[in-house]
């Protein structure tokens, strides 16, 4: 790999002197676009089962009631905070999606972010626009080892959500440059994370970690707490240890030009991002024939879908959400592809199953991963072919303001539906005004 | 690589079936030698000033004073407790090394053990039996990918130890086959560690993590937190993301029959272990020519030797530890080689500083990591031969039960020297007829 000595110093560099009144204003809102997504996505996830088993264990080595937890009333300390909003973001696949790497990166910053923010007072302007730099740094780390790092098994939201995490939260407490690359070095010794964990409430532990163990990275950085000068590029550094051949152009080059958090999509169905316009087919063809008897389904779609998600069988609702043949024959019996249809018991609904197995994946490198067609088969013997050029959700097809702020209505509505949203959708768009951004978590806890 | 569905299983199936009164004696006495060492390690390193500043940053955030701190009178949450007990014993690089592999195994299980005991009653030879256990799974997962792993630049004490400390800890937690594959799941999403890092504070957190995310990995599968089924073994799983072609066989075969803890070697001098023959050499030819002048001194030594340590610059104490060229002077000069020769003052004496540039390294494959020469050639232009064939505390040339003793008491003093500490050295030769294994950590608490 090229040793390209000054890298990570570079990056961190940026990060510490990046100016708040430089930061675009489509960049702002795409970052209060992403709050409200999060928000969404940890309300639906905020009463699943890992994350209820994950929360308990902690509370007995909790410091205290310190940060809140979004769509619930238990309090932990800040990095507790950190660690659960971070899984319960995460835990449904509901995330936002950086289209070029996979990386989801808003659930391992935001909910650090966050609960920094009940730690120390954090201006709303601040904290978006630390928000969109640990978003640049842990997307652009993970371009520049794009696709190998995650095609060789690294969960990619995990492993390089720590620097984004450790970046945000290094920009609101001011850390300098060296202290940013030191930040940048006790995250790097704290990336982790594993593909084989998808599915399975393993997978949880790596993404709260990423929020957890960044946030840590930069408070032990601002107490001077060193690490070694170039963790990224150094000859026994990151890269070294987690991808081949490292193109760091991408990670350096048009830093403060051009801004990752512009190339995210968000999602309507809480599964992963690959199923999306295959479910997009799906439900177009059920609204247009809802009573035909479907013989068989074949999807063809980019390689990745057949690497994270051909996944004929599945017992568990977390498994679905990394299948295929579940969320095809989940929409085309209930023609929905919300919570429900992800739960363990849409999994184990017999008719699901059995329609389960009518249903193959081909791969096809000329399709890319946002586009996926179809061929359904009727019992009469029809064939239907349709295609998704580019999902519903991602950049070229993107989910509109509404759309979210409809996505956060309907996630506090399955969770309480006496709850008033409203106010933290305002908090979101007017974040930029606000004095005290951990007003947002407040905002999403029960109060009675 | 090859995959080979159940090797995790089988592993957890070891673990979890084991029974304490099958532990053969000489592996029992082992493990109370491992634990003597741990201690020593851990009382000349407590006030080091990455673990204050590690402690520090905990303090806000932990859950009380449920657990006691080697050589220190704060307490933490049992979770913050593994962190800074590990960190601990490990950052002067005085621990333990199990040889093939160059883990050090006690730092990040031992810790970990010992503050579960202070969550739960755990009698002592069930300690030594799970701390035998956990020594035998870290050194196995690490043997099966040596030497690549390592000379990736991965730090194998902490992506190794993780899984020691969840073996060590799901044991006395009781768990099953099942749980214990979880566990090991946990434990992998969350194995990390550089070698980037080495000879910086950021080293300690991979170490101190590996301790508190492998008990957490225990204690999360106690509540049936669930993982992957061959989180090792699995097409995205450990070994496919950390290693090149790992040999599952030396992973599996024998388990029981042999004990990895028999293969480890015990330090007499606080630094990286492959500096010790090199130490051995110089301490024996200045005892012999106390007065001569050197001018040249040429280390040949294992490929290794100069991965880790050919060092020639050095600013810090802690990057002493892995210099032989500071090595060499600091024993030439002071004819010592403790505590006070890799401290921050030693490496800042200008004699020393201009010593270390006499000092040359040569890597030849043909010597064991154990084993060095060196050629001193004096200011008259004599030279002289030494080799070490196989360093003190070394598996050929170990150190006594007498020898570890008196480590810990060199440690002690140089913490407290009112301290009497024979009785934490009557409490660990006796430990598998105590009821509360916990009394160890408090025999290692100041009293006043």
């Amino acid at each position: 790999m090229a040793d390209n000595p000054g890298t990570t110093r570079r990056l961190a560099q940026f990060v510490a002197a990046a100016r708040c009144d430089d930061l675009p204003p489509q960049v702002a809102h795409q970052a209060k676009r992403s709050l409200m997504n999060i928000f969404a996505a940890a309300l639906a996830g905020r009463r699943d089962a890992t994350i209820n088993t994950a929360l308990a264990s902690l509370v007995p080595f909790s410091g205290g009631r310190q940060a809140a937890l979004i769509g619930r009333r238990e309090r932990l300390d800040v990095l507790g905070a950190a660690f659960v909003n971070a899984a319960g973001a995460n835990v449904l696949d509901f995330c936002d999606t950086h289209v070029p790497t996979a990386i989801h990166p808003t659930a391992p910053i935001a909910p650090a972010l966050l609960a920094l923010a009940s730690l120390k007072p954090v201006h709303g302007h601040d904290l978006l626009h630390a928000l969109a730099l640990g978003q640049e740094v842990a997307c652009r780390i993970g371009l520049a080892m794009s696709p190998s790092h995650y095609n060789r098994g690294w969960h990619i939201t995990a492993t390089c959500g720590v620097f984004g995490a450790a970046a945000g939260a290094g920009k609101l407490l001011g850390l300098d440059a060296e202290q940013m690359v030191w930040a940048f070095g006790t995250a790097a010794t704290q990336a982790s994370g594993l593909c084989e964990c998808l599915g399975t409430p393993a997978k949880s532990v790596g993404v709260g970690n990423a929020a957890r163990n960044g946030l840590w990275s930069a408070l032990l950085a601002a107490q001077n707490f060193a690490g070694p000068g170039e963790p990224l590029t150094g000859a026994q550094g990151y890269y070294h240890a987690l991808s081949e051949t490292p193109d760091l152009s991408r990670l350096i080059n048009g830093l403060g030009e051009s801004w990752e958090i512009m190339k995210t999509s968000y999602k309507p169905y809480p599964c992963g991002f690959v199923l999306h316009p295959v479910i997009d087919c799906v439900l177009d063809w059920r609204r247009e024939y809802p009573g035909a008897a479907v013989r068989a389904v074949e999807v063809t779609g980019n390689p990745l879908l057949g690497l994270r998600a051909d996944r004929p069988t599945v017992s568990t609702g977390a498994q679905s959400q990394v299948s295929v043949q579940h969320a095809v024959a989940a929409a085309l019996i209930t023609g929905k592809a919300g919570i429900e249809q992800f739960s363990d018991s849409c999994v184990n609904d017999p008719t699901v199953a059995a329609m389960r197995g009518n249903v193959t994946v081909v791969r096809d490198d000329s399709i890319a991963t946002v586009a996926a067609t179809i061929k359904i088969t009727t019992a009469d013997r029809k064939t239907y072919a349709l295609s998704q050029p580019a999902a519903r959700g991602s950049d070229a097809n993107p989910m509109s303001d509404q759309d979210l702020e409809d996505k956060l209505r309907a996630a506090a509505a399955t969770w309480n539906p006496r709850h008033d949203i409203a106010p933290l959708i305002d908090a979101i768009w007017q974040l930029d005004t606000s004095e005290d951004a951990s007003q947002l978590t407040a905002l999403a806890v029960p109060r009675d």
